[in-house]
């Protein structure tokens, strides 16, 4: 700091969890793409292998750049909040798109093979948490960016926002272990029962992707963690409240 | 009360949301008994209908009671600590030894019909769910019952606690949705994709368990209905902190 202060440093543990949750977050991206190159002829779009984005972009957007969007406040705890906040509504937009792209490619593949869509429960969970997502993406981006609600009205919807973030991260990944099961009782039933290598690995995925969340879920919900008001923002924050009494702050 | 003081009451909104989570309790296990029964021949014992006690058992216990066993320092928020939470452990204890019954009748139903055991993703996660359960029910009992840890360790065990118990809740519902998924597709895979209305009633009962999770978890996360230390346990723990310096109250 220009000031010569000591640069601000993070808890510890908290820097050895975030680096667990980021190589547990590779590792099951790697182990998706083992599955699918491996035991699924690989991914590709106009063609019988294009069903295989599906998994690998909502286990890349739904589950990985989900939980690190989570993670943000966490990890740039000493930055200026308007960027922290930028950088989480950027990166859940990128989920967005992905998860976009992965849900053409299972109709695409769908339409092309004559087999229905939205019957299994699979299907239901995870329709449901990608709009309930996207609506949350849009009141977050409504209530906090652009041009933001009244103090009071942010204050009601902050903690309902982020309650409703993780219960979207843990859906997404229940969904993800819905698609896994159905997967393999599609393609594997008869082999999965004698413990067939693909049946390991992908089991093995919906082991880590638990993991991955656990990781996530307690670093969001650890107290002592939670990303500390800057100086600069307590002060703000108070003149603001006594200036406008609850009015927006950008009116 | 005896000194003629106003009966104490709950937070507004707290009943109505508990009252919200029974009910979905109670539908949820009609609906379960609804599925075995209408569409699965009902559940008995000694005869190739004992598979049908294991989702009964399991959603009875690790869920409906599993969950109610979390909400009891949330409704009985005004009785004194010890009782609630010797209740806390009873009912815990409960969905324990159910969902014993339940893991039973899967492993003996898998031997009668020559089936092998723990190679799905389903059992995975249930048997990992179940095991660690178990282990934080003795935990729990061991640092909060009898005789209880000192007052540091109990402080540090509390928030560990509190997190893998609704960790584990979720997990218990995760299990239970790959559990109907893996039935349907077991006996239902030719006409589970033409909508029909066993389908139908297995993704609801997947989606009431959904909701029920959500609901309980809503209650156990809002800061406002969490249970507030009653008067003469504030004035004992200080003196207990006083006089001990840490050491435990059983002691």
């Amino acid at each position: 700091a220009m000031d010569g202060a000591p640069p601000p440093t993070s808890p510890s543990g908290l820097s050895a969890y975030v680096a667990v949750s980021q190589l547990l977050g590779l590792t099951l991206l790697a182990t998706t793409g083992a599955w699918l190159g491996r035991y699924r002829g690989g991914v590709a779009w106009h063609s019988p292998l294009q069903f295989n984005a599906h998994p690998l972009c909502m286990v890349l957007g739904m589950v990985f750049l989900q939980g690190d969007a989570l993670l943000v406040y966490r990890v740039f705890r000493h930055e200026a909040k308007r960027s922290t906040k930028t950088l989480h509504a950027l990166l859940h937009g990128l989920a967005l798109a992905i998860a976009l792209v992965g849900i053409i490619a299972v109709f695409e593949s769908h339409r092309a093979k004559g087999i229905p869509d939205m019957y299994s429960l699979h299907s239901w969970c995870g329709m449901a948490t990608f709009v309930l997502y996207l609506l949350q993406w849009f009141l977050g981006c409504g209530f906090f960016l652009f041009p933001g609600a009244s103090f009071s009205l942010r204050g009601w919807y902050k903690p309902q926002h982020i309650f409703f973030g993780i219960t979207l991260f843990i859906l997404s990944i229940t969904s993800c272990l819905l698609g896994i099961t159905e997967m393999l009782l599609f393609k594997i039933s008869d082999s999965y029962s004698h413990f067939v290598p693909e049946g390991i690995l992908a089991n093995t995925l919906g082991v880590l992707l638990v993991a991955f969340g656990l990781v996530v879920a307690y670093v969001l919900t650890r107290e002592e963690w939670k990303r500390p008001p800057l100086a600069e923002e307590l002060a703000l924050s108070m003149d603001f409240k006594t200036l406008t009494e609850g009015e927006s702050p950008g009116g």
